[in-house]
């Protein structure tokens, strides 16, 4: 082929998608999921016709940022991924300028105007990548230097959760039931087995004092022996609690993580512990590394893609983790099967995947893809259709997208906080770490 | 397009061709270049009959290891080159265990079974791109997530040096006469300057003692006020000597590349002087990074995509550099045009390239390519044709080829040493540091 017969990569169009997606009455320290999540999906069109998608956080801050950079993306080439982090550089983030911290981001570690860029044009170079493979009939994988493994393994996600959200709140509800003690917990994890095969377990804690979960792990350790379990209290905890919580459970736990907040207590805990700590908090962008790295602080990190501005930054990503013998996983905030599709196609091309990677989707019962990506004994079997390998859902997406329109901006941002207090008006914002 | 009715990317051969090339009796601390020296261009032809391109070190050593690996990737997609790295593991070291160091390497830095393997895969990663592009109509770096500057700027690589080989020997003659002192130095850049545009001027360095190569820079400075100015001593320098050199050219080194060996000498070295300090010997493979960099040996890392694996690996490699503050820019041995447009396209992906690249490419004066490289303003422009854009001259392959063949075996392992007692049977090998 040559250049000239090649199919035009030109990016024509672009359209946004914000979207309410239903999310399950999900606990962590900070409160409980709400019954509706923000998403985005992106879409980039070229001039030959070739659509590709990507999908990202879904609040109006992304979107506000979303936006300006969507327009500057017309007339460029959907090969030129590495050029959108200096377009992304141009776009202000309102009243802040590039690189401040605008807060500490809550479950997603420190949030500064870079990392809100990155977290934007993640989904951008995720649509560029897929429109690039169904234009060039190659999937994502190829895209990336090519798979090393067939199917990408995942870790059963386990939730403190209520059977519902609360009472008057309008919300789809699930079959799971209620987890609120070590019983519940057991119980929703032999759900995971049974229906998606998992083989390791992950437990969101940080919700009950340590004294509950610990014995959590342990009813898990018993019912299922040789998996491999993990618990993140999202930083809830004093280094002491985490020194405690870690002796506790030697032997049970393949890591532990984010048991304090930051840097400097998770060096703190590291040294006092032989016990791997991973973290998708302390260190989620690329100027967070060199010192949680050199202090030791970590020994796995959790990626995500749409932090680290997307997939090509993950595999760079996965060459600094290995060089400083950090391991490489992945981390999951409530996501979609574009998404999904995403992080199963990087993470097929990254050589040195020890741990399964964390996944929300068997928590979302809504999709906007024709047919959603399914586990088989806790793998999802890598697509090598051309492109993701997904195919978008017009009408799911315009209905979602329509719960957007007629949300009255309460549910446009995700706020675990503001949610629990719908429940219960006495819920004080919990300061960490907790305990 | 459907993955159906994209090009067939399967390996369907691969030719490898050793050659002799020409090379200028250019002085170095471990005596002189020979007046051939051995390369290897590797050919990976796809089943669609594309032709990919890609070239490497020509030693025996890399060769036997190229030949089993060769073998090997009959089959396979171009578009896999992640999987390229387990492959070459599997191909030992005639009687060296995968990893063992087998010696200190010389110029080349530490050479372990790894390195040699990385080496050989890098011809082959290139080769794979290459065809890749040629495939699908796209040029190199649109493979590696696009270009983000149209030119690559290149330093003048200046040599001490005689006007010919030693009488007696065979060798190709060029015009550019002797330097052999601070004013045969000048007049060499000038030459560079008139010829090619180059900007910036390095000097290899550990040849003569270290107040004669002081006044070569020293005098380089007064001719060209305001450029940057390189001095590498190749590691032939004691810490103290390096010390004293560092003081006495402040101000006037962009950056002081090697002055001793090895990282705990340039750590010493670093922490006793402002001067930044390059390398392309102490840390030439991911494991010496975490060493040399937590330890600020130092500031500049200079990359050589045949060490480092190939393309993909050197924007890897640029990622951990970025993340620990340490700039990048590129190493270069003898190198013909396939390896100066890979060079190209890979330096032209990368953000942040505060440096002029060095290259030999100047002192060639054969190649095995129709249309040679040019540089403007001692820039190359960016290549746009599919592939890396260039074109193999059969005819100029197979006669450096012939030459190969024709040598009875002493020229086909470079040996600047051996090459140094043609001319000076007294001469003894350097030990480092000499002084």
């Amino acid at each position: 082929m040559t250049a000239a017969t090649r199919p035009d990569l030109t990016i024509d169009e672009v359209r946004l998608t914000p979207i309410l997606v239903a999310d399950p009455p999900l606990l962590n320290t900070q409160g409980v999921h709400q019954p509706y999540t923000p998403r985005l999906i992106v879409e980039v069109v070229t001039a030959d016709g070739t659509t590709g998608v990507g999908e990202t956080y879904g609040d109006t801050k992304y979107l506000d940022l979303a936006r300006p950079f969507a327009e500057r993306l017309i007339g460029r080439q959907v090969t030129d991924t590495t050029a959108l982090f200096a377009l992304a550089d141009e776009i202000g983030v309102a009243g802040s300028p590039g690189g401040d911290r605008l807060d500490v981001g809550g479950l997603r570690g420190v949030q500064t105007a870079d990392k809100l860029r990155l977290s934007v044009v993640s989904a951008f170079e995720v649509a560029c990548l897929d429109a690039l493979g169904r234009a060039l009939g190659l999937p994502v994988h190829a895209l990336l230097g090519g798979k090393v493994r067939d199917e990408v393994e995942y870790s059963a996600y386990l939730f403190y959760r209520w059977a519902g959200h609360p009472e008057g709140v309008a919300a789809e509800q699930d079959d799971w039931g209620a987890a609120l003690d070590p019983a519940g917990v057991v119980a929703q994890a032999r759900t995971f087995k049974e229906r998606y095969g998992f083989g390791s377990f992950k437990l969101k804690g940080g919700v009950f004092p340590p004294d509950e979960e610990v014995a959590a792990i342990r009813a898990l350790a018993e019912a299922f022996p040789g998996h491999p379990l993990r618990l993140d209290p999202n930083g809830a905890w004093t280094v002491e609690t985490s020194l405690k919580v870690a002796r506790e459970l030697d032997g049970l736990l393949e890591y532990l993580e984010d048991p304090a907040l930051g840097t400097d207590a998770m060096a703190e805990v590291a040294a006092g512990t032989g016990m791997p700590l991973a973290t998708n908090m302390c260190v989620t962008t690329f100027p967070e590394i060199e010192k949680a790295f050199t202090r030791g602080a970590v020994q796995v990190l959790l990626s995500d893609h749409h932090y680290w501005g997307g997939l090509r930054n993950t595999r760079e990503l996965a060459a600094v983790c290995r060089t400083f013998g950090v391991a490489l996983s992945m981390h999951s905030n409530t996501h979609l099967g574009i998404s999904l599709a995403a992080m199963t196609h990087v993470a097929s091309t990254v050589p040195d995947l020890h741990h399964a990677c964390d996944t929300h989707y068997p928590w979302q019962s809504e999709d906007v893809i024709t047919e959603r990506l399914t586990f088989e004994g806790g793998r999802i079997a890598v697509p090598d259709a051309p492109g993701l390998g997904v195919t978008l859902d017009r009408d799911r997406l315009a209905a979602l997208h329509a719960r957007w329109l007629a949300d009255d901006g309460t549910l446009r941002e995700r706020d675990d906080d503001a949610a629990m207090r719908v429940a219960d008006p006495d819920w004080v914002t919990p300061v960490v770490p907790r305990w």
